[in-house]
């Protein structure tokens, strides 16, 4: 049914809950008709699941700024390639738990490495392509470290690198999503994630119905 | 002995011989009591390994160029940091096998992705340290994929992707480093790697020294 492609990210700190919402969101749409492709950054492909087992491995604790930096961006060109434009080609649905709104966030603001470095490799790995929709799942940081913490003890082999990272650079995480909200409204929309399942998907639905009904087509 | 940190890099096709040559000039220099850091790319570093397998495993055909692109790239700033600033820092010579100028020949150049973004990457990655010398080992094309191809049947397990290019690529290959060293005559000094071992090592040692004596101090 669906008659041109569409790119729709979902954005937040770890623990947000955007994974769940894009999950209830991708059934929801499958169930109005759509095929849906589903993917993920780091990890969306399988070279890109190699690419993520190098950026969580503790053991990797050497790995500095830029490296980090265009590691994520390899696995993005890789998805690009591999799932995204094959999809949008074909006049599917992708959703994305993160991409890069998450490196402009975590690597650009919360390391510091600047944003202009980060949209030059973004030109490189995605050739233009950008999100049509992204949905920034919005929570307290300290809610959501709560819940990052909570899943990661529960799962104690998911321990990685940026758990041990501090509640400053989570921060400066949310302040970069916010900055990027107030940039470009009509691409990211702040979903409200502090309620239940049920209240955010309701969010989440209702803010695609009605960006999708002014914005496409 | 050594009063300023160099940055010297060995280029050339696969099968060129600048591998052996890199492993004989840093044995002199350290006979010449030099402090002397012997690296690869990709490789050089222990996260730099997980990249190049990730390269090198023929399971990975998939991967596509910008992808690739930016893995040699993240391993390269990950032996920036870890090993090339802070050798040059203590005043040491490294030599590496390989660096920007194989990017710049192999995938700009062979597979045409063109030198720009080989370019914005290098500045990205290096954060503009560049080879003080590149002694480039100049063998016919012919001549050296029939030492490569015999290298890899005697290790049957290292046959990889880029042995199964072809030869139209390695004309390219070696089509870009000659336009370097026209480009860029004082710091890419061909070396006529045609002779016996110590014939081309004669050169190499030659080639340092005239270069040594002209551009250092």
């Amino acid at each position: 049914m669906t008659e041109r492609g569409l790119f729709i990210t979902f954005e937040g700190v770890d623990g947000c809950g955007k994974s769940t919402q894009m999950r209830r969101l991708a059934s929801a749409l499958r169930a109005h008709g759509h095929t849906v492709v589903e993917t993920v950054e780091p990890g969306g492909t399988p070279i890109g699941a190699q690419i993520r087992a190098i950026l969580l491995d503790p053991a990797n604790a050497a790995l500095g700024p830029r490296a980090e930096l265009l590691l994520y961006f390899a696995a993005r060109a890789q998805n690009v390639d591999e799932i995204l434009e094959p999809a949008i080609a074909r006049g599917e649905i992708v959703l994305s738990d993160r991409w890069t709104d998450s490196t402009l966030a975590y690597q650009g603001w919360g390391r510091q490495l600047g944003e202009d470095v980060v949209q030059s490799l973004d030109a490189i790995a995605c050739r233009g392509r950008r999100p049509d929709l992204t949905l920034w799942v919005d929570v307290d940081v300290d809610l959501a470290l709560a819940r990052a913490g909570a899943r990661n003890s529960a799962e104690a082999n998911t321990a990685n690198r940026m758990d041990s990272q501090q509640r400053d650079f989570y921060l400066r995480v949310a302040d970069a999503y916010r900055a990027l909200a107030e940039r470009e409204p009509v691409r990211v929309r702040r979903v409200d994630g502090s309620g239940s399942l049920d209240a955010v998907f309701q969010a989440v639905w209702s803010t695609f119905q009605t960006w999708r009904a002014r914005h496409v087509r």
